[in-house]
């Protein structure tokens, strides 16, 4: 693309470097901005770098948070014995907005990918050895996405975990509610069948 | 959605406010970010801040420039008597990339839609008369889309320029290069026919 103004070009690359924005959607986004009033791009721009600089981590469980140890972690009626694992905080909001979840979690903050370089020393996994060390969790509940990544962190996450006296649980996978066997995937739906459960079993108690 | 951190909530709500992007786009973004080195990221949102606040537009023709009259219109090869109107510097840069148009530009800077409130005198219309009542334009070549809001503005601006002493043009409407019979809308088709051109013309000079 050949641009009128350096202002504009460097605006424009900035965007494009965000996951999913290609060269035309930035521009879109950069000549949307220009059509604003200057004090709210002014917000805008500030937001962005006070998020960066200002934002922490719970020191438990990995939660973006704003306190030290996030809500979660700190909320009296929270079952302290169960812990899930995830990948990222969006996984947290996703799960707590099923509300079908009491315990705490721990975010990874990634998963092991070799091709992308991320080794186990990058992600939160210390903290999650020291976490079942302690022996408050009795459950750790491994919700990792069923990607070569998320089951190589799995298999690790198991090997680490396995020896202390906790009980490894994943989620359950298989056709989801409302799917239709006719469409769904060999995989899941032989990986359904040969991890078939009793229909009591299969009820929400 | 329920955000864990009031910075977090913030930094989305302010993506979410862009063009396109949703609350799920935005916290991806947002959650990007978070994974980039503090600097880039207040290079970021720096470059958004001066952009903003240091854009220029072109005095003659209203294109974004970064000097006070842009490279267009101070280019010597450029053909001063031809002068292509568009509706931002989107289509500026569109028309640049084909190469096959050597005049001068005019950005209006938006359309006229009454159902958005933009009226003829939010746009860069004063200017244009200027330009064409100077004389130097031989030809007024209107290149909008052909939307609702577009007719209207080329009407506009017809009714504007017709006593001037300049030709009016408007880009040629057809089935695209490319572009198959059968599948062309009927609009488009039918007055493929209407407006149709001798063989002749229709080729490259």
């Amino acid at each position: 693309m050949q641009f009128s103004s350096k202002l504009l070009e460097e605006a424009v690359n900035e965007f494009s470097k965000l996951p999913g924005i290609g060269s035309k959607t930035a521009l879109r986004l950069v000549l949307h901005l220009l059509n604003q009033n200057s004090d709210e791009v002014t917000h805008f721009g500030n937001t962005i770098i006070k998020l960066r600089q200002n934002i922490r981590f719970c020191t438990n469980c990995g939660n973006i948070s704003d306190t030290p140890v996030c809500e979660i972690c700190t909320h009296p009626k929270r079952d302290r014995s169960l812990v899930c694992v995830v990948e990222d905080s969006r996984d947290v909001m996703a799960i707590e907005n099923t509300q079908q979840f009491n315990g705490l979690y721990h975010v990874l903050n990634g998963l092991i990918s070799p091709m992308e370089g991320v080794g186990p020393s990058d992600l939160n996994i210390n903290r999650l050895v020291e976490r079942v060390a302690s022996g408050e969790p009795t459950e750790i509940i491994l919700a990792l996405n069923p990607t070569m990544e998320g089951d190589t962190t799995i298999f690790y996450l198991y090997k680490k975990l396995k020896d202390f006296n906790v009980k490894i649980t994943t989620i359950a996978r298989g056709i989801s509610f409302g799917g239709e066997i006719e469409y769904a995937d060999e995989l899941t739906l032989g990986r359904s069948i040969a991890t078939r459960v009793l229909y009591e079993n299969s009820l929400l108690k």
